[in-house]
């Protein structure tokens, strides 16, 4: 009889110990290996001190997802961590299409507080009514589908939250974004740029859509555009959550 | 001097205690007092056994601000629970829209699992591109500009998470949003429901559009919708990262 093994697939939220789930701190424990991208298994470390790690730069997650299935096609129990949530533009689809045709290899999602929701808190109350998710990290998805996106998402009102939306090869790109919104929001929507949540470095700042055009972001940063009814109230960013009687 | 006092706003996610994060299950041993919807105290009631707790029914939400300000502002360390997250559809907006003229009160937002992840990861990986998340209650928000969001998002592509989907008095209301969909998506589209997330009545299904118009949601239902290229693997829903090399 073979051993199976167990794959869990973790969002381990911002990254301090706190901001994960009770779920995900069991499934690390019970885990006799941890695998990630090197900047989140460096993260978690220090409070699991005594677990095999390994973990593979950025965007190797194809070779990262072989190296986890393959633990648990051992029969060890094994964990992939994801930050923020395993599935938003996590490594939980990889991982389950991955092994779609390994036997005996169990695997459970366990999800994670995302950047729209620890960014959010930071701000105040950004999401407070119906909202779109969107990446500006063109690598697998075509420019014109993600300004599609933007459009569509500024035209019905809805609050934006932006992930990915500047890197080295991709300067420009929140300028532009912010170029298209404002072409539908008035320039004067409150905005909120929050950069390396639930770390050291933390820092946040709210702002107009104007003043957001020309902010610097960078791979750690996640930018909310708030819908027409969005507000500063005593320096935090509240959007109502509706457009009657409020 | 006045003793100032302290308001947790609390995400609890889904419901059960695993599902919070560490720093939510801090704030609520820390406080003296928890107020929420009835239905959300009694998930707590027997993880805080001896907490002094209170609660109002559903749709009294400004009354439970209420309720919870004053706690704070008579000095104590008050939290007020939301199901999911604190700041999706959640309260910590109108507790700082309500609180914004109190002195001596501190508010801290703590972010939870919202159903959009929770429902996601027992799914499989939905949300692993672009997505918009819109609630189908029209209380507070005409159903022309919801239906415009129905369609705006469609049309770019985006995933789909819809809040609220069906309750008595909004019966049909899922059945209206998949037909407008489907002049968007096609019917085959991969979808998924889930119903009371992180309880013990928890279900789940993958469906196609076209069998989602028919299904029965309630209040405590969260429905998905795919883009294009949402599959569905060994019964669970996944949709890419991207759409190149796929």
């Amino acid at each position: 009889m073979i051993k199976s093994g167990k794959l869990y697939v973790v969002g381990i939220g911002p990254g301090s110990y706190e901001d994960m789930t009770v779920r995900a701190a069991k499934a690390l424990e019970e885990s006799e290996i941890i695998i990630g991208y090197t900047v989140y298994v460096d993260l978690i470390r220090e409070h699991f001190p005594h677990k095999e790690m390994l973990s593979t730069p950025m965007r190797r997650e194809q070779e990262r997802c072989r190296l986890a299935i393959d633990q648990a096609k051992k029969g060890k129990i094994a964990a992939m961590v994801c930050s923020g949530d395993s599935g938003v533009y996590g490594m939980s689809g990889l991982i389950l299409e991955m092994a779609r045709s390994e036997e005996g290899v169990e695997i459970e999602i366990i999800p994670g507080v995302t950047a729209a929701l620890s960014g959010g808190a930071m701000l105040g109350a950004p999401l407070g009514h119906d909202f779109a998710v969107i990446s500006l990290s063109d690598l697998l998805t075509p420019m014109e589908l993600i300004e599609e996106r933007l459009r569509a998402s500024a035209q019905a009102d809805m609050v934006i939250c932006l992930y990915n939306p500047s890197s080295k090869k991709r300067a420009g790109y929140l300028k532009r974004a912010c170029e298209i919104l404002m072409e539908y929001k008035r320039q004067e929507t409150v905005c909120g740029l929050v950069k390396n949540i639930g770390r050291k470095e933390e820092e946040m700042a709210v702002m107009t859509l104007e003043q957001l055009r020309d902010a610097q972001a960078d791979m750690f940063s996640t930018v909310f555009i708030g819908n027409s009814m969005t507000k500063l109230l005593n320096g935090r960013m509240v959007t109502p959550r509706g457009y009657k009687n409020v």
